[in-house]
């Protein structure tokens, strides 16, 4: 069975020694101090650890049943659930008004990040609901937020999102599913959804849909369509639970992975639904958990690439084969272990390197989200709008591969189910599909990011990464394998928007054809900043001669790894993007 | 459930109009015409459309079960393999002499693409079956072959290798299984091989395994290895089953794909072997059948890649969703179909210009062992030898890649079961590991074959690819399109060759530590070779304005696609190796 084991200082590293938290001026983070913050994640470790982490083969193996309408949660999933629930963790950093703790968004996220690389699947479910908070906690009327935030904090009541319908996922405005208005200002909600996350279980009490339908008047495609609160039960003036609405869970997919998560067809037969902010206007309430939830995806992806990366690990040194080629390290035993292996490092290098700089990455743009929602920085929230598509589909692309690698390490036991790793491997692959497909993020980046208050927010990126050089130049060391690599990647970026600039004006086509590599480009000059910072972090920690040495070591040398291995894809993704649209659009569709 | 179309037309592409296989001098070589290879390539897919596709999801979802020893293949198995059988498939390219049908190892490659596209798990059992013929047929005295091969080659006897134990994989030289000589010079043969692909099942009459042992006397490592014959039931003198040897399977492998084949764990109890070839010298005979599985393995990485491609075609020619940004392309629907989108054309192109020139690259490598097995040709011999890790390694890594892109051409629906992409995925995973992982290859490839012949097949490569640039140069839009972006690449190769010559003397590591990036590297330019080949043999056709116009525009315009698209890959890879050991070796293991 796999082992996971809660990344604390790691974590902690990037807070204090990186992002510097509790120095910082947004509301709230001065509680973030050193001890604080270890003592949170410590908690969330062992519930992680000993309680998460031994229910995942279990979820994938078992996965959730449907019948009579009931679905059920494999075996200790409700034990679980009400672990977390009476730890307070389900509102970590929800509003105090309502209940919750008030934690900064930030760190939700580094709690988040172990709940997901210990039981993905499992941690859905108040993911889901984390979301549907969101929305109404932005956007429902204070009668909505009193109804159903205090429960929906708690955990008892759960939440999910529903978008997709059989015949249209990425372009919702096709969507068919009807909302009429009764007389009593209530809705009757009429439609089939598909692939509803954690759209009927066993865990919590009631269930709050917020679901997309088109109301009358509202006109052709996503402009005619409203947001609903449409719960399973509804809810009686005193907040108790009232009678069954008129929904149901129709059918179970069968998935590659996540089976511990109840994706479910949602069957809405004139359900009685609220309506939540504007009529007509519920895609901008929408994408108020959408960005939450592509973050959120985002963390999905590499979170998994760290539970793996730690049991390939663990297989490179326990694994006995073969000599290092230079000499014998291991003259005890029959061979060494095959983390002496030039190859074997290559591989585990490409997986430790990325997760924790993602890890940082992520971090850094939860700071932002809070920087934007505790003081209204309005930077920080163009800044995250426009990393929101990165993180996402960079770091699920990367994540997955992340999984995929570490299998690897396993050689043959990587495919056998009873190590586990091919679970990571089926679980991580859906982060580059839900919430936005990669090639959708892709199209999000370029097609409405790049163009964000008339470009200056992209422009701000690069004055950062260049003004980040400028302040930090002068070692000789860092600047030959930190800030070299970063500035050159950092060109290749600009020289991508440029290209954009010039040549999708005449034809869009031209920008479209290469987003995806413009996505992933993207996503190597954050994780080189990324790097760069934590190596100027260690380098500062290693010349105080404080602490973890070999960990503040350990990062610098695996920043490096970054810079000389991972960089150079800048230069591939550049020159596909300057091919231009004409390979990619020449060729006739009846033709392929 | 997913479809399956054998693309025989793309294959007469490859023999014909690229290979130019009938005016071949190869013995043989004389049969295959046109309407030779066609009608058998029409009989072959007509099986793998019919019969081995629709059993692809079914071996899938029943995989096999075990009772009382007894391996349990899935409903219809039994029956395709009879089919197979009759229909002489199994011995397509075997000896005439022993039953054999006689045709070259090509045109057994090519019909063995279409099995495996179709249904990858039920084809193993006969593809390790021609593996341990190849074996006894290399290696076996006269009175084995004339026992074992009619009947291998029929197919009711089917064959296994057993090299892995629990504790070795890679490291042969630590294997335990004994061979204790008898007086009849038979010997008894004792312990545990585990991953034994098809060691147990209820399609054949008999199963022949061919098991590494130590023997006494042999030394230590893999020195002391022997290869014995140890089948499932003794055979009497008159060729008739006689009595059950003592050996069993223990235990079927829980796996993440090829659920439809059994991978056993073997247990050998005594068992009566019989030496094949010499004493001791069992590593060089496993070789005869590891070089030629190798290949067959980077065979079944393209061909998922091939299946899932089509499958990813089919949804994008189907699905409506959005608009074309530049005008709207099916009025009279409700959406585009996706096709229409750059980023799905991006997505769909590097699957297609990956499989086409896979299978380009596998042809031609089966070509030069026909060269080699037929005429004696050595250089060819030598070629194959340097080029089996690339094909292994690279075709194995960029088929699972192929089929994760199809997955994700589907969006959600290629998360779900129903729709099969994810089962291409699962059970193309296996490639990168079996036979040798790809790391393995890569250290095959840097540590063994560059320096084959004192490095003249290197440099005869190297020649190759520079003559056929040489003797293809003057069209000035194939010069620019093809012969300028392979001159780049094959640049890139020798720079990275050379930087291997003056780095790896000194340290061996700085050599090890880019081995998987020149395995990678040096994949692409054999694809852009193979494209180059293509591309020119498409424009000749076109100039000619007969035959499918069509389908010559669009070799043309994929390898176009590949070389602008694709190649710049090996920029990167050098980048990496040229970073050298350093970045890799310095981490202490301890602080990973």
């Amino acid at each position: 069975m796999p082992i996971y084991t809660a990344p604390t200082q790691d974590m902690q590293f990037v807070l204090h020694d990186v992002l510097n938290v509790s120095a910082s001026d947004i509301p709230g983070y001065d509680e973030m101090d050193r001890e604080t913050t270890q003592a949170i994640l410590e908690e969330a470790g062992k519930l992680s650890e000993n309680v998460l982490a031994p229910l995942n083969p279990v979820g994938d193996e078992q996965g959730c049943t449907l019948e009579n309408s009931v679905v059920r949660t494999p075996e200790g999933f409700k034990d679980a659930y009400d672990q977390m629930r009476e730890g307070g963790w389900m509102g970590l950093d929800a509003d105090p008004e309502y209940g919750g703790q008030g934690m900064p968004y930030l760190m939700g996220s580094a709690v988040g990040e172990m709940f997901v690389s210990a039981n993905m699947a499992f941690n859905m479910y108040q993911g889901l609901t984390h979301g549907a908070y969101s929305a109404i906690h932005a956007h429902g009327s204070d009668a909505q937020k009193a109804t159903y935030l205090p429960k929906m904090i708690d955990g008892i009541w759960s939440g999910t999102m529903n978008l997709t319908e059989p015949h249209c996922g990425t372009d919702l405005g096709l969507i068919r599913t009807k909302a009429e208005p009764q007389d009593d200002g209530t809705y009757k909600i009429s439609g089939q959804k598909i692939w509803i996350s954690a759209g009927e279980h066993d865990m919590s009490e009631n269930i709050i849909h917020l679901v997309l339908a088109k109301a009358p008047g509202g006109g052709e495609g996503t402009k005619g369509i409203s947001l609903f609160i449409v719960p399973k039960f509804l809810v009686n003036e005193d907040g108790s639970l009232g009678e069954r609405n008129s929904l149901s869970c129709g059918g179970l997919e069968k998935k590659m992975g996540i089976h511990g998560n109840a994706t479910c067809v949602m069957n809405y037969d004139g359900a009685t639904g609220y309506l939540i902010g504007e009529l007509h206007k519920g895609m901008r309430a929408m994408f108020t958990m959408m960005n939450e939830a592509r973050l959120g995806v985002g963390l999905q992806g590499y979170a998994q690439g760290v539970v793996a990366y730690q049991n390939a690990l663990g297989f490179a040194r326990d694994r006995l084969q073969g000599r290092e080629v230079t000499g014998v390290k291991n003259p005890d035993g029959p061979a060494d272990p095959i983390i002496v292996h030039p190859d074997v490092r290559r591989n585990l290098l490409d997986q430790k390197s990325f997760v924790e700089g993602a890890r940082a990455f992520v971090f850094w743009g939860a700071q932002m989200i809070d920087a934007s929602h505790r003081k209204g920085d309005e930077e920080a929230e163009a800044m995250i709008s426009l990393l929101t598509p990165v993180i996402k589909g960079f770091l699920t692309d990367k994540g997955f591969e992340t999984t995929v690698l570490a299998q690897q390490t396993l050689g043959g036991s990587g495919f056998t189910r009873e190590w586990g790793l091919e679970q990571f491997v089926r679980d991580a692959r859906i982060t580059m599909i839900y919430e936005g497909t990669n090639g959708i993020q892709s199209l999000d980046l370029v097609g409405r990011k790049l163009g964000l208050n008339g470009g200056k927010t992209i422009m701000a990126f690069f004055d950062m990464v260049k003004n980040y050089i400028k302040d930090n130049a002068g070692d000789e060391a860092f600047d030959r394998d930190f800030l070299e690599p970063l500035k050159k990647a950092s060109k290749d970026l600009q020289a991508a928007g440029m290209y954009f600039m010039q040549n999708g004006m005449k034809n869009p086509h031209n920008a479209l054809a290469g987003s995806y590599d413009f996505m992933h480009l993207f996503g190597h000059v954050c994780l080189g900043l990324m790097w760069a910072r934590m190596g100027k972090a260690a380098m500062a920690a290693l010349e105080t001669g404080e602490g973890d040495q070999d960990f503040y070591r350990a990062k610098l040398e695996t920043g490096r790894y970054y810079m000389a291995r991972q960089l150079p894809m800048t230069g591939t993704h550049l020159a596909r993007i300057e091919s231009g649209a004409e390979p990619v659009m020449t060729l006739d569709a009846a033709n392929f």
